[in-house]
């Protein structure tokens, strides 16, 4: 059985992590996003309510599961007895960074592989930071998260 | 079952690909060495010898077969009955051109995902043109190609 | 009045083309399509034949008007008494080449000025060599050229 | 009547902010130049001030203005009856970041055109953060910044 | 006599930084690492714990000294006597960032020659701040920092 | 003494070159150009021309030397007993293929440094090739190359 772990703040999931979600989902046997806690002081919504958030968004995927983890992602792939990190690029640019991470995971544990996937081309540049920052303007967001999302975004930025 | 298909022109393989398709048949039920017929006239190698030269590499691996295919790369992954594209990437200037190409194939199939991995950071820029041009200038290639290869560069390069 | 000057080769026009075309035709007064003959060996359509194509997909905006040119761009540019070159960017790479195109245009006349503007994200990643390339190889191009175009290249390619 | 707006913070204005402006007042009939009030609480000028500074560089270009906005600049084009964006480039990698924003503000609203043109060569590479670096350190600013934000720079660093 | 100075944040020094240190004293007569005092308030270790730091590691190196500096980096290499600025590049990517610098120092004094080597291969893409996050994490860093700084950043961050 | 090598086509030489080997000739004890056979049938002037072109710019630099090679590049530079490979950059965009070539040769010997060192930026985006280029067209390329080069680039494109 193949799994793979998609890491990531999701601080809110977006249609292009929903894609890259179910593209995978064929792919492979499991899939388990990891959520980490590791960025909570920038992020604005807390870990259970960015974890919440992704819930509801894969609750009919079957082989899709939600978790969060501190420390080292290597150390949490291997406890999901994988080797298999998935990453989505959204844009050409993504790699520069994408790649050096998947090198530098690659020297922790020299058996990791980073698999990347492309979303579709409608969220090709849709970031969690785009869409908080275009939410905090007044911008219209709907093309780039679910309803359920941007509820929340609304509800949070009305504090 | 997850096939994947590996699409080149293999012209002569390297280590780098020999890397990527051992990750890779870790990863998918099925490997398709898919040889294209496209840039005949150009390769050094006939599409036989390119063929024959991977056959040997891989021939460990039960899970991974080799073809050859001209026409579209995604009409003949459809042929495999599979929606897979592998593809390895052996340093961060790759990706532009792969990533062009993974957009055209998807807006030809809609359905087509590109499954991108990376080489080892031993074969990070080893490429067969590099390959073919060091050998030519009297060049040790013994750290980028396997015996077999150096055997057959040398024989097609002394004629 | 302001004149802008959309070089290129154009074998054959892509609806890339035309949508640059169609946005530019807002922004000026006139924009004179300049063809030129500089690759003519390596071109698959005649100056001629590119020439009418264009032509064909153009005769609906007043203000766009279709030529040839030999000799250097700047020259061309400046014949039409204009200083504005007009280039489109159909993804983040090509601006690497166009830019240094723009710098070395502005060396050989400092009052130049190259404009580039984004053709619509459909068009992101289409070229008229991708197109020839998914052509030759039997293909579906509908989505990248116009019926025109189409059917002068299921004509060529069958010689 | 042909309309761009000019969008930034200008924290403070450069010279190369000001050869884009001079340059692009010859190619469309007005330019609006838009200070954003977004990023207020991190610039070391107030708005008032780096709108003062801006009027002064401009006050003989008779076509040119000075706003201030809030909320999203897709919004302040659309107040300003037009659809065309302009951006300065000032060297390859301002592009990477110029083309996200591009296709977001298109996203955003499907009619809008960003326009890029390139600074004088001598620009290249200025840009208000590392002209408040150097200004910072003591360094001599004279080639990228106006007699008079040298005055302001002076004034406000000395507090 | 050739000198050039070698100047960086070191917080801390990595193996790259000292691989890179090693192949420069070889190539001129004298190197002179210079410390920044500039980012201070954002450094982990002091300016004189990582100064202490990196004497450690070239104290058998008899052409290498290590200073630091506060202003610009610029006059510290004239205060030096010499125009000759080393920077080591660990990645593709970092080159971006380094080519900026380089062109801004000789805006500000036309002599200034940055000089560019690469890091061995085994420590492409391990950076100061890359080490900290993964220490931070409770990784194993003993591939990118000596004995030395693994027991400085343990005891640093223990605090 | 510390020689270094400066590898190249020369096709013909431009200003850039001659500004990167003054700049190189003055931290270097000696510079050994090294004029390469290998593109011999794609150059436009013979080894011999080439070679004499490039000396006449550089008769006045005593520690400067005009060579050619055939072979691999590594090879030359440990005929000429030193381990330093001296490359100009004119352009960020330069260095994806010089940073390739960079690992490739320390792959084939590990001890070999490249030194990377900028043109002056009056030299940015100038290449033999564009210099062919926009003289073939009946340019003017005297801000690219010397009288001599621009003499002996008329008399060979007249033919």
């Amino acid at each position: 059985m193949k799994t793979a772990v998609y890491p990531g703040t999701f601080d809110p999931v977006t249609l292009g992590h929903i894609d890259v979600i179910k593209r995978a989902s064929k792919m492979f046997d499991k899939i388990v996003i990891g959520i980490t806690t590791h960025s909570d002081k920038k992020a604005l919504f807390s870990l259970e309510e960015r974890k919440s958030l992704v819930e509801k968004e894969v609750k009919d995927l079957k082989n899709v599961s939600v978790e969060t983890f501190s420390g080292l992602l290597v150390d949490f792939v291997k406890q999901k007895n994988t080797k298999i990190i998935l990453r989505g690029l959204r844009e050409l640019s993504d790699f520069e960074f994408e790649f050096q991470q998947a090198v530098v995971n690659r020297k922790l544990d020299s058996d990791i592989d980073t698999v990347f996937i492309m979303t579709d081309a409608r969220y090709f540049y849709v970031s969690s930071s785009m869409v908080k920052e275009i939410a905090l303007l007044g911008g219209n967001i709907e093309k780039f998260v679910s309803k359920g999302v941007q509820t929340a975004l609304k509800r949070k930025l009305a504090k």
